[in-house]
């Protein structure tokens, strides 16, 4: 085993350079940079490249520390020598997702056509798009075919549109507590979030770059809304139960009395100094937009033919977000396409969140995976 | 069947005029409004009395014209002649809450102390304190005891707490959709409204009431957080699923796309017309600080003990804020305090919202329960 040293630095590579890269809503976008951390080390034969697929806050930092928060990154668990993706093993790549604000152009980028950030002038990103600025991305990287696409959530669609829009590129696939549509329930909580942000004054339509007021206020709601749902009841409960924050009895006011309520406002509060509000309303959006149901038609298993691809699904019992009945309808599609698939419903009472908790179920399922795949694909031990 | 004549008016009355009523907070609110709406007649022997508990946004005008935005009260279709709740046979009340918006004083009120609106001057209100002037209500009223007292979610807490508090004074209690303590995951949902209130600007730290400026945009995202929670995933994907709002595809952009976004702004834009939002932080504050568990030293059964109140405890299978499970532990409490109980979980995709609508099996179990009851009161056919 390899002793690799902490690896923070982002690599930057400007794509779409010659030729604009066109988009789902009937645009095109050229000359955008893209942000992307690697692990580990590609092989001769290029054949050993894990792309790891972000979640809506996510970012290129998955085993590096975030530069902002100074903490590890968000898939350290995953990610490293003897871990998971074993980096003694396996080039691991994690890149910003178009629209993002860690590095790849997002809205708060310089739109050329003005010399100002793009604000709400930025083009509407899709799932689809994302996709296929990470295939220009491994254009430049020389892999004809990833090992593995992974994510969870948001990543786990961008894995699923992967499958389905380039199968001959995509050798496995997990796709991890996601749904091959975005629910009417989701659509709403993200709006919910949309509605807090655009509804703080600092907002200003979306063009506050140069001015000192920032929607940091609606952020934060936004945020905290989003937190409950990554969270089961159970697990609610059992951090925090009915607990209080700091103090023997009720003060009667609404000072934060309850840990639970102490906990969300630091979420809101923390999460705000490292992702721009824009970029949340763009990716919010390009879940909501998510639909390989109906890009095929209104069948699924469409998205899927001919697939040689191998998947693994995971999906958590206490998940509420995405439930293990849309891990299904995936599933039963790639049934139906006669596709290379396994399942696996992880018991946790973490709720959505348990993707990026140490939740051994999930480990030993992708590690198997992993391990079955290596060998069809005569990666050595 | 008697034919009545639509009933609008809120009778006023003013409360703890001589004594003031003493709060769960430490202080003490004297001579306060309390405004009820009433429907059908008391009879001779005062037994045939329902007090019908409101919930969080809701209102004394539970059978009357809203005065506000001009709708059927929001109990319309239960209480009436021939009705569950029959005004031919019983005399139906219902008051707003102490901390409400609709005529008992609530922190829109002036403070006689200062002259000026309370805001957030205005104490603590807990559901014990709501119940204790209602019970103030029932003393000018001249009831001894009601034949029931009947709510769903904050209704059903202030019912449950009726029970406890004054067991003499309740002949039966139907508590609906509720629970005997707000969860972590409850109390969350809540931070969030209360934080997207005061992230707005024009909330003016509660003094808002002689600006021109009103915390409408907060309010709104508070109003639309809620709103989701209150309906079932089953109800959102049946209403909308991922229909779009009068367009035949999508736009790439932030208008309203899908119904549901549509379905909520409107449900946000609306609420703040009739709701004040330091109402919705104090009610919304009481329901976080009911606990009937802790308020009996750890043992829910010991708020019931001796109890000789007959109970209907409903609940609704896709309820997922106030969840069967929660309703059970009721059940188990009043058992365990050897109560008279009878339990219903009725199956429907509504969500918490089905109290409020057209629920065939709920009508029917509060029906027959309070038949039962009226029998054992000896209340004539």
């Amino acid at each position: 085993m390899s002793i690799s040293p902490p690896h923070n630095d982002t690599h930057n590579v400007i794509l779409a350079k010659e030729t604009p890269m066109p988009l789902d809503c009937g645009t095109t976008i050229g000359a955008f940079n893209m942000a992307y951390c690697t692990y580990g080390e590609l092989n001769a034969e290029k054949s050993n490249a894990i792309l790891v697929c972000h979640a809506l806050t996510g970012d290129q930092y998955a085993a590096s520390r975030q530069p902002v928060t100074g903490k590890d990154g968000w898939w350290n668990m995953m990610i490293g020598p003897g871990k998971v993706l074993d980096t003694d093993k396996y080039f691991v790549v994690c890149s910003n997702v178009l629209g993002g604000c860690m590095g790849t152009t997002g809205p708060r980028d310089i739109d050329p056509a003005t010399g100002k950030p793009y604000g709400l002038n930025f083009p509407i990103i899709t799932i689809g798009d994302m996709v296929r600025a990470q295939a220009l991305l491994q254009d430049y990287l020389e892999i004809e075919s990833w090992f593995c696409v992974i994510g969870g959530s948001m990543g786990g669609m961008q894995t699923l549109q992967w499958a389905s829009a380039y199968p001959e590129r995509v050798f496995s696939a997990i796709p991890i507590a996601c749904a091959a549509r975005h629910s009417a329930q989701n659509i709403a909580f993200h709006e919910v979030g949309r509605q807090a942000v655009m509804a703080d004054p600092s907002w200003q339509g979306g063009d506050y770059y140069a001015s000192d007021a920032k929607p940091r206020a609606g952020l934060a709601v936004a945020r905290m809304a989003a937190h409950v749902t990554y969270l089961s009841e159970a697990a609610l409960h059992r951090k925090f139960g009915r607990n209080l924050q700091d103090r023997e009895n009720l003060t009667y006011g609404f000072d934060a009395d309850f840990q639970v309520e102490s906990y969300l406002r630091y979420q809101g509060i923390n999460f705000v100094d490292r992702f721009d509000a824009n970029s949340y309303l763009y990716i919010t959006r390009a879940m909501d937009y998510f639909d390989l149901v109906e890009d095929h038609g209104g069948t699924l298993a469409k998205a899927f033919e001919g697939s040689n691809t191998r998947f693994c699904s995971v999906s958590f019992s206490s998940d509420w977000l995405f439930p293990t009945s849309e891990n299904r309808k995936i599933v039963h599609a790639l049934i139906a396409a006669a596709a290379n698939v396994s399942f696996v419903e992880v018991e946790t009472d973490k709720g959505h969140d348990a993707f990026l908790l140490e939740t051994p179920e999930m480990f030993k399922t992708i590690q198997g995976f992993l391990q079955s795949s290596a060998k069809s694909r005569g990666l050595g031990e």
